[in-house]
């Protein structure tokens, strides 16, 4: 069966380092898995995604950028993550739309109906199955950041402590309206924890 | 008085030859005028029509091409057509929404509704005050390009005629729904005839 999972949380929450620790736990027990991150490795996504990270472009509108993630996710959708779905795959996303909602829905003021709505067009209201929030203060995610000298600092992790916590407000929010889907994970334990709450979370949706 | 006129039309229908004599004549009269084009030469616009046009992108998606126009009208919008009119400015944009509406509402299929919903998003319902339809049949439309060889051929112009002749049909198709802001203008007459109804149509508009 296939299964599509989106990995989401606010930066330094460790989700990009336990998908790879589950990947690898899933693929020993025999599944077939897909492990992305928008733009996914397709070439027309990661053109787009140039235009979004280009340090150049500090005139970019908060509109601009959230039309350019949703082209990105749509040729991502169709390029990659379908076809895997097609193929009976588990699919581990790391980020998908909920990241839209919660960054430019929320902490850049757009509104989350009103960017769900112009990403449905990308989507065709395509969700996650499960979405893995990886909870963490934005305090803590940052001082990981911080510390971690492998980990390059980018864009997002320079906004103000103010802009984070909108960020982890507006996952909540998600969890909440989206509660079918979500699974709120407490990513401020160890990564042992962590991962095994995530593991776990993965199975019992395989289960059903 | 500000006025935004969008310039629309098949290829070959001499749209933008006409935009170039009408602002010529317009401004000798006084007015102050922004000639302007998707993207604009907004840089950020710019880099988004580099990716839609780039010939080696082959698997762009429909959708994604459309939220990548969309994208870039958002940027033109802000960076130079908004600021224009607020200035009182006459903006002559050669192409707008509607091309959108056309070309990848009806002749790529996604429909005018659902393409006139996400560039909402975009524009936040700005439409053009004025739509001049420069109407051809493509026939000529093309044969004018094969005859121009100043004109270099584009990725529009090799589609089949099928395809031109249901971008025409869009296009009067957008005139009924539009008809407040519509002109529709027959462009198989001479350069002078057509500029001359042109000319009309947006003095008309200003006489207002």
């Amino acid at each position: 069966m296939s299964l599509f999972v989106s990995f989401e949380g606010g930066e330094g929450c460790g989700k990009s380092t336990i998908l790879k620790l589950l990947a690898a736990k899933l693929e020993k027990e025999g599944y077939g898995l897909v492990l992305t991150r928008e733009p996914g490795g397709t070439p027309i996504a990661e053109q787009i995604r140039n235009v979004i990270l280009d340090k150049a472009n500090t005139k970019m509108d908060p509109r601009t950028e959230a039309l350019l993630y949703a082209a990105s996710r749509r040729q991502h959708l169709v390029e990659k993550i379908w076809p895997a779905l097609k193929e009976g795959k588990i699919v581990l996303c790391d980020r998908f739309l909920d990241s839209s909602l919660a960054y430019q829905g929320v902490a850049r003021g757009l509104g989350i109906d009103e960017v769900l709505n112009m990403n449905y067009f990308a989507t065709e209201k395509t969700f996650p199955d499960l979405t893995l929030l990886f909870d963490l203060q934005p305090e803590i995610g940052l001082e990981r950041i911080a510390e971690n000298a492998n980990r390059e600092v980018n864009r997002l992790d320079l906004e103000k402590l103010s802009f984070h916590a909108k960020v982890r407000d507006a996952f909540h929010e998600l969890a909440r309206r989206f509660a079918n889907r979500y699974v709120i994970i407490d990513a401020s334990r160890s990564i042992e924890e962590v991962e095994a709450a995530a593991y776990q979370a993965i199975k019992e949706r395989l289960a059903r």
